[in-house]
């Protein structure tokens, strides 16, 4: 195994050329194994095998800085820098993170795991190395589908200014996590589809006239700059804003991609290398079902089978009742940001094509464009994951509900999401969600209840969001179906001398802590929140008045979520109550199984009745 | 006087096209008089009068759609649409709005007022107006400066997918608030500087040879889209994502203009109308000094000079303490979007011009940069607007905050900013900036300690905010200077039954409200919160064990606010002692006269002390 020679970063320099490919095909089965074993992003690993061991050979790390746009895509790059053995516990908690992480390396530049960020952090560390005067390489790496967040072209505009090196990588392979959209793409597969491909040596690029293995038969096609400008060639579009255009080059060949990089460091300005690489190259499943091999779940390698048959999740129920919605009311039209797959709406998509909107990874022209359209009489939905809707927290307060405008927000992920990690938690929400005025704000204890609040939500004149968790639905309490109020909780239980009172998926999580506590001779009522904000004051001060302690209990930071509205309204009544807020301390949230992550966190039904008891015993 | 025939919607058609000039003058002279008393933007405005007009002439408002970006340059919109009179209380509490209201007018398609939001917008209506079958025109006119906002481009990249009608209308003056930055501008300036003005008729495009008014001489450059392709024409830009370009156009010519309008009416995509306008046009002072004239204050008209010379403002403070941080240590670096006037970045952007970055309307990207300049060892200070800062709540959860970077972010505009209004109020930071972990906030009570906290952060390790107002600093309380201590607050005044804790500006009314409660006979003690994250938990047992009354005061929603967590921690240690939170409702603000509109919104030191006093007499 060459494998085995890789040990530590800059290893890979010392394999010859010639083993490369072997190298690469080893890293390919080591990943599909790993990843068949844990769970991870392969497709895109699968596609940058060759990219990952060319930039490394051309740079030195960790000197030498790497930004991985998203970063799902760097598990080569942990290979080649020493953390080969952690893919055994990859994603697990305390085990490899699935994303760069720096206090997992020194050769990881910069967190990442949202998409669209490196050409920033990129220039952040450009223009600090130029002040500081020293003289490493920066290279983001950044996918087609990241280059539609509006962030990067942000940064692409700034970067255009540079006169010092600053190395982008566009890893080209036609797809973000669906298939990808627009202006921008279009423009790409133009040039992919030109067959122009261009090897580059000192300065002067030849066109290739027959891109077969083998084949050398080359024309000069430019060597000056001023020359290009007279020609229709790739790359005009970065060319006008100012950043050299270097490609396409294929990415996987590891000397032609070496030889770009290597081109790309004399320039004194902003280069874009253009590489186009395969998603999940090597792996006939991955490459067949691309959206499916994005975030895989543990998988048969032969077949490409997940392992466990996943059984309902909410992400279902949403997909299920918006077909229905829109069969119902043609004034409901659907919007994701990149993501039709993973939020559920691809058979809304396949149904009704005309009211659906997949406007590429771009969160905060997905919420204006869906107030627009509720502006003018239709009833937007846009699913969008809780962590990536931080992007458009100014949309949701500027554009949707200073205008109360009846949009509904499906937050699909909220809580805790497991082995992605820290940056794709859902612990914010019901914070920055409350704070804007005009939200509405729920949370359902169960299926059904998911299915009553879009019902709910779409016969209200103003905008609200429903958040919900990743993974299986609860089909419990299925007979407590009390029919949805504007700011009214469900009481399920009402006995005793404790009030629980929990939001969403706390719901089942506080049945197993009343019957926890009755073990332990306590009578506990049990509270549905079902709305976050406007909080249910009548059930509050119920609550309030009738228990020594009312217990509030959320997936959500505290600052600013449902306990603390909670606690302030009984305070305001002067009732004698004591009042137990459950909820996350003020800490990212790590990678690792939920259940696990829940009892750390002190959130799981034992930890909750015991910091219930200890409460009743102070 | 023309004018005087514009009296509602629609009007301006009745006008012959000889008047028109004269027209365009009487509108300039009126704005000039009306914004140089009630202050307002004059620039911007000054400079879209004529192409206000075209559109007018060549839409049918109401039913046809313009969607102002920003919304700052809509004063002529508003003058046509029946609004002339509202001039007189422009901006003032309850008169009309310096910016596009849905509530004031149904010529008003779309509230504005953040940036980059309009295409966005406008191709929501564009949806809407497809799935509904109608067939209404809807233009968005966004201005250069916008086009550097990731948003904007996020949505031209959905833009090109239409195949239906849409109008972008470019008014490119050069200038965004202060002077433009980055590759798309230099693009724009490309075509400005090509003096290859285009005329337009059915679809053939001219080159006008000579662009001096009266001359004829044109060229047929092209007459298919096929032919174009081979030329270097303006606009390739656009025209290789998929959107038809026309222009440039001088927006002065107004019907130049709207023969442009026209044209672009007959295509089944969208077309991108570039129009070249000058700021400020038509009085001098304005064109000298375009970004004092952008939001101006009451000034005289003969000499463009201001009516009430300002005082020193926290904005002034800032300024100063920069330019000493800069010289006292090298690893400072300094960052604004686009407003290195409003932000008082210029003093540092003229001494350290190497350190100091504009980025331009791209607060997503400043906030990114910045982390990439804190994770190479430098200490960049992010000086954005609170209302605008929103835009970036995930780069600081993602980028900055999860990696514990030491970026400190001077927010200015924090609370009520008062004449721009709902979309400028700056009352949503304490909370969300309080949601996130490692992130310190802070706010001074006067301009000294402003200067402290600059200094106390850039010595601290970590993410710090510090949240200041619009407006003149506090001068008083000059020998309360205790050293800034990480997490603690200040004690003002130790004596009586009532404990007021007061975060920032609210400082100053605590002061106010103390002598009032004195007038009735209650004593006061006095504590600078200092610091809203982390509170002092020290401190507020202190306050709790030894007051009736804990009263919390802060220029923000309630919702995860400072109060919220005092009242947190008092109740977790089981005080007797009633807390009083003192803050915003949950509600948008309104423009008007910041102590009118505290009063308003019962957070002046009469109400507070009435709150307090019924809160002790219940």
């Amino acid at each position: 195994m060459i494998l085995d020679r890789i040990n530590e970063v800059n290893d890979i320099k010392n394999i010859s050329e010639e083993d490369l490919p072997s190298l690469a095909s080893e890293i390919r089965e080591f990943l599909i194994e790993k990843i068949s074993k844990q769970g991870g992003h392969l497709g895109s690993n699968l596609g940058a095998v060759e990219l990952t061991m060319a930039l490394h050979r051309a740079l030195n790390l960790p000197e030498d800085k790497i930004i991985w746009d998203v970063g799902h895509q760097s598990y080569t790059h942990k290979i080649l820098t020493g953390r080969k053995d952690g893919f055994d516990n990859l994603r697990s908690y305390k085990g490899l993170a699935g994303f760069p992480k720096r206090v997992e390396s020194d050769c990881d530049a910069f967190n990442t795991g949202h998409s669209s960020t490196s050409i920033s952090a990129g220039l952040g560390m450009v223009a600090a190395r130029d002040i500081k005067g020293t003289n490493e390489t920066i290279v983001s790496v950044i996918g087609d589908g990241s280059m539609t967040g509006g962030m990067a072209y942000e940064a692409l505009n700034n970067a255009a200014k540079l006169e010092t090196n600053f190395i982008i990588v566009l890893n080209d392979n036609n797809m973000s996590i669906s298939e990808n959209v627009g202006g921008f793409s279009k423009y790409l597969n133009s040039i992919r589809t030109s067959e122009t491909y261009m090897d580059i040596k000192d300065g002067i690029y030849y066109k290739i006239k027959d891109t077969r293995p083998g084949s050398k038969v080359v024309d000069t096609v430019r060597k000056t700059k001023n020359s290009l400008k007279q020609l229709v060639v790739p790359g005009m579009f970065f060319e006008d804003m100012g950043i050299t255009y270097l490609g396409p080059v294929d990415g996987h060949d590891i000397q032609a991609v070496e030889k770009a990089i290597n081109e790309a460091k004399k320039r004194k300005m902003a280069v874009l290398v253009h590489v186009i690489t395969q998603k999940g190259r090597g792996y006939e499943p991955a490459m067949r079902h691309p959206a499916r091999f994005h975030g895989a779940s543990p998988f048969d390698v032969e077949t490409g089978i997940p392992l466990n048959q996943s059984k309902t999740s909410y992400t279902d129920i949403f997909s299920t009742v918006m077909t229905k919605l829109g069969a119902r009311d043609e004034r409901v039209v659907a919007i994701t940001a990149a993501m039709p797959d993973g939020t559920g709406l691809k058979r809304f998509r396949n149904m009704y094509p005309d009211r659906f909107f997949d406007v590429g990874i771009a969160e905060e022209h997905a919420v204006t464009f869906a107030a627009g359209l509720a502006a003018s009489g239709l009833r937007p939905v846009v699913a969008i994951y809780s962590s990536f809707l931080q992007r458009a927290y100014d949309q949701i307060i500027h554009d949707v509900c200073l205008q109360n405008l009846p949009v509904i927000f499906a937050v699909d992920r909220a809580g805790i999401v497991g082995a992605d990690g820290e940056t794709h938690q859902g612990i914010f929400d019901l914070s920055f969600l409350s704070s804007i005025p005009n939200m509405t704000v729920m949370a359902p204890k169960n299926k059904w209840e998911l299915s009553d609040m879009m019902k709910f939500a779409l016969n209200y004149d103003g905008p609200v969001a429903i958040r919900y968790p990743r993974g299986e639905a609860y089909a419990g309490l299925q007979d407590s179906r009390a029919p949805m109020e504007m700011g009214k909780a469900e009481l399920l239980y009402a006995e005793g001398d404790i009030c629980l009172m929990a939001v969403g998926t706390m719901v089942k999580t506080a049945e197993e802590v009343r019957e926890l506590l009755k073990e332990k001779g306590y009578k506990c009522s049990l509270v549905n929140a079902r709305f976050v904000k406007p909080i249910d004051e009548f059930a509050t001060k119920w609550a309030a008045d009738n228990h020594k302690m009312v217990v509030t209990m959320e997936e959500n930071v505290l600052s600013g979520g449902y306990g603390e509205k909670v606690r302030t309204y009984i305070d305001s009544i002067e009732s004698k109550a004591k009042v137990l807020n459950i909820a996350l301390k003020d800490d990212y949230v790590e990678h690792g199984n939920v259940e696990l992550l829940k009892k750390e966190l002190g959130i799981d039904s034992l930890s909750i009745t015991a910091s219930i008891l200890s409460a009743l015993n102070k």
